[in-house]
């Protein structure tokens, strides 16, 4: 059997995100110890989960700094008790109030990659904030470029003049790793950004003698351990994985704490192919190569006792409308499957499937919020 | 300059969707006079704007009756006084608390496309519903195929013993058009779609006297102008346009209604690059491919007086994480920007853009909202 028919599916009539509460906890644990045994500060991106609740489970280990995606997420974040917190993006300077009133109430770190950010802080702070410098290790998304000593020593200088700056150290999100495909990739991607990273604190830590290297992508915070050099780690996506991250090798199937129940809607046996519940506005349209079946947005997974298993091999979300989400049907298995049944379908990006839905259903049978209201909030 | 410094932008710290109101109201006048004009009913498709207040100007052209695409946005209509909602989904057979709560208040018409969905809706009916057949005429996404008719025959035939189900017609959704590019590639879509609609209806309204044709996309509604032997268009996404109905041909770029306001957070003039803050979980992650640029998810606007005007060539999103996006800057114009600004960016999939933001800035300074609460309202 495919299908779920355990107790806890039983609430589920439209798409619904399932989180298995064992392996969210188990991976949080698994990261925690990590952290520990490598001796490693450890400060968890909570952009992924977006919970008050899931981010309590991180306080059993002793967590308690954390990094968001935006000020927003920092407010949200800060209103449960959290007071040392990250905001790693480049900081947006429009949003001047958000940063003054958590400035003065939490330990608020900012990222800054730019002389013209650090002039607009000074002229905008009333209260004391950190910084990182956003170095660029190879990934060309954001951040200074790491071998732009002359940049990184005129944003240095410029803070050194502002009454509210206190510069921290320096921050990179190694990307790039994304990638990577397997160990020796991840590897080669975590190698060369460390070892820049590691040149850039032997240059400054003489001038900053507290500052630290924070380093955080999940496919190298989850499968490497040379991390010499290294102060901070603030993985985030590992609280779930996805397909993403089995596909790059930073986890197993069996390691996803998070599944959509979707209704089978409709079934068209001539093409292999059921409707679901459940479409762009659910999963996000964040595609997968499959090397089987093309640009893959999610895979069902089997049923095993009283949650969900591995992948069915070939049994891929291949197109998505708004709505709809169309399943590509291997082999024979289609008569196993009728309208009204639920299928579980693990998510290509955790981070954008727990965005879009907005709250979890535990296997314990409880209801998880996500920060709420997209505009008001973001 | 390309950068937006009129009043009604002044508010806009964090991305957030800009409503045009003239343009979206003439694009809804424009459609409902096209419908007046060819004799068509006009029922209208909710699910791209997903907002009470928006619907409130239909009204103003006669409007009565809508299409939505969930049992939820049908209760988020109702409640706003639609008593004629079809939900253009294949029929959800978990959902019969809401199929009944609706049926008892409003005129309910769903979509159902098998035997066993008509048996199964005939054993949770409570009130009278109308339903459509699903028909396929080659979009291969849902339906009965066209020409099957022995299996539309056993629908009928079951549907025949159910209480509560009365056959209202055929209806298509020709998906096919978004493949298409230019008129005369829209047109073939549309004539093969409605001459195979136009053959079921002789074939059957012998039988059915009453029955109808009903069709809908965006790009046949908006360039076609043989529809005979169609009685109703449902389209939707021409309420806003976007960036693909532009590609398809469907639209011009001063017909998008909608467009991101984004903060420029970095600026990396080495390699043409602009950071915003605006990702995936506010533009979405469709793309389009683009001649020049690859897949993009969006193109910047320049300014005019008021508003944003046309695309600036070559100024694209070109790529998208969580919240951050990466913006390809033609030519040598990157000297004009600067962080802290606003860049308006079109969307290219205006639907998903709205479903991600949840609330409209509109030109008059109102704040519009969507239906909220993704999980608890689908």
């Amino acid at each position: 059997m495919s299908t779920l028919t355990s107790n806890f599916i039983n609430p589920v009539t439209r798409p619904t995100l399932l989180l298995d509460e064992h392996k969210c906890k188990a991976n949080i644990a698994a990261m925690a110890e990590k952290a520990r045994r490598l001796n490693l500060q450890f400060r968890p991106h909570f952009k992924t989960h977006q919970s008050h609740e899931i981010g309590r489970w991180f306080r059993a280990h002793g967590v308690d700094k954390i990094t968001v995606s935006s000020l927003s997420m920092a407010s949200y974040f800060a209103l449960d008790g959290w007071n040392d917190i990250t905001v790693a993006f480049p900081v947006n300077v429009l949003e001047f109030e958000t940063i003054n009133m958590l400035a003065a109430r939490i330990k608020l770190n900012l990222l800054v990659e730019s002389v013209e950010s650090i002039k607009l802080l000074n002229n905008g702070l009333h209260h004391d904030v950190n910084f990182f410098i956003k170095i660029d290790a190879g990934y060309h998304r954001t951040g200074i470029s790491y071998d732009d000593l002359s940049l990184i020593n005129a944003v240095l200088t410029a803070a050194s003049h502002a009454d509210h700056l206190r510069f921290i150290g320096f921050l990179t999100h190694a990307g790039n790793s994304y990638e990577a495909r397997g160990r020796e990739e991840i590897m080669a991607v975590h190698h060369e950004s460390t070892d820049r990273l590691r040149s850039l604190k032997m240059h400054y830590v003489n001038d900053y003698p507290e500052m630290i290297i924070s380093v955080g992508d999940t496919p190298t915070c989850s499968t490497m351990e040379d991390f010499s050099g290294v102060d901070e780690i603030r993985p985030g996506n590992f609280v779930f994985y996805d397909l993403m991250q089995v596909n790059i090798g930073s986890c197993s199937f069996d390691q996803i704490a998070v599944a959509m129940a979707c209704p089978v809607v409709a079934i068209h046996k001539e093409r292999n192919e059921i409707v679901i519940y459940g479409g762009a506005v659910h999963f996000s349209k964040e595609g997968l190569k499959d090397p089987r079946s093309g640009i893959i947005y999610g895979k069902v997974a089997e049923h095993r006792e009283t949650f969900w298993g591995n992948a069915i091999e070939g049994f891929c979300l291949v197109k998505l409308s708004q709505e709809h989400g169309i399943l590509h049907v291997p082999g024979n298995i289609i008569d196993r499957y009728k309208t009204g049944d639920i299928l579980t379908i693990l998510p290509v990006h955790s981070c954008l499937t727990a965005d879009a839905m907005k709250s979890y259903l535990t296997t314990e049978g409880g209801l998880i919020r996500l920060i709420q209201n997209a505009q008001a909030q973001r």
